[in-house]
């Protein structure tokens, strides 16, 4: 039997991935992921075989992860950003405890990574710093009214909120509802931050408010972070004050 | 001029450190940071002049800090986990900004590192996964009743949510309220994780149930992941789906 390991390789760059993660990899006889994921880390990922297929065939890709662990070859399932957070560990955990022990390979954990909402405030200043909440727009796997009542409590209770998947080339009205939404609850000129290829070569930001955001740049490389009651832009740098008294 | 940066160092371990955070420190002259981070990363640090002052001297030692960078000396601010996420990014950015342009150190950015919850998440297995929220229970810069109401938000929207600061010596009673307005919307059995030191020497894990576990040992180092509706425990690990058929 083989290993397979859940392994979250950050935002792209190999500077912001961890040694942990390095090392899983390089151990690796196989390395499954989405193409996209597979090409930021190609020079790293050398000569080994590739199990890398599109966005929508998760399941398949990672089915095929755990088969070839089983048949005795090293296999790590890479995530971008943190693969616990809309990444792909549960779905391998799943997989493979549906294995019956005595046909399971071994399993190498998960190693965690810089996730995209960490990524993206570090750009922005410091937009979370208190108490924030992260929420998925892509209605996929998830019902939109759950998503729309996550967002309006988040929204009510004045957390910071992470928006991931805000916007596709087919779903583009989901972020148009969450604005309403938190426009109910919130000033119109709460900051908003927009981070597009969060740390990657085309990374760009912009600081906008909660009444103008959705006339930016969003898409499927985005991550928006709605600031709290208390968030404030100085000099192009969001801040969250944490509650100190300075 | 010097340079000021704020430095993620991730859960402690050296293996868990991006290339970008530890460059920056072995760049700096300067490393300030509460204690028990310093004693983390003291290999690192080698030589370098620290300034390290107990948890409740954030604000003196981060002004200290960027009197420093000021005065010519390239320094970094260290936070265990992400600096972003009740770290010391905020705070940094705000002494910063309140000096004259003319007399301000140049700015190094933020650089994320491996948050708890993410750590903590990785130990657990895939207890995050879906949408979830961080809140902490220290009511020392936040009130306790925003802190119940933020609670009761993400209990009652089916959130993952993340306890950091569940308890301390002197804080012992708001971690069984908190029980108490999560049992008021999810089941008793609803998996609930602890971790403690997570990616440290001391690291321990215990999955146990909203009904039990404030029985559990659970401190300042601890960081607490309750689970959603959907959130099950099998051969140990805690997963939370995400909606695949599998």
């Amino acid at each position: 039997m083989g290993k397979i390991t859940v392994v979250g390789i950050g935002p792209g760059s190999l500077e912001d991935m961890t040694p942990r993660a390095k090392r899983a990899i390089e151990e690796a006889a196989v390395v499954a992921g989405y193409t996209t994921y597979i090409k930021l880390i190609k020079d790293l990922i050398g000569e080994r075989e590739v199990i890398g297929t599109g966005m929508m065939q998760e399941i398949d890709r990672c089915r095929m992860a755990v088969e070839t662990a089983a048949k005795g070859r090293d296999t790590v399932v890479v995530s971008s950003g943190d693969s616990g957070v809309y990444g792909m560990a549960g779905l391998v955990l799943e997989l493979l405890l549906q294995r019956e022990a005595s046909d399971r390979p071994e399993f190498g954990g998960v190693i965690a990574g810089i996730s995209a909402v960490n990524a993206a405030a570090s750009i922005l200043g410091a937009p979370l710093m208190h108490d924030f909440a992260v929420i998925s727009l892509s209605d996929l796997l998830t019902p939109w009214e759950l998503i729309k009542k996550r967002a309006k409590a988040a929204a009510e209770a004045d957390f910071v909120v992470a928006l991931y998947n805000p916007k596709s080339k087919k779903r583009v009205q989901n972020i148009e509802e969450i604005r309403e939404i938190f426009l109910a609850c919130r000033a119109a000129d709460t900051p908003v931050g927009i981070v597009n290829h969060a740390a990657r070569e085309a990374e760009s930001k912009t600081i906008s408010t909660l009444e103008n955001f959705t006339k930016e740049t969003i898409d499927m490389f985005s991550l928006v972070i709605i600031g709290n009651s208390r968030t404030y832009v100085k000099e192009g740098y969001m801040i969250t004050p944490r509650g100190y008294e300075v």
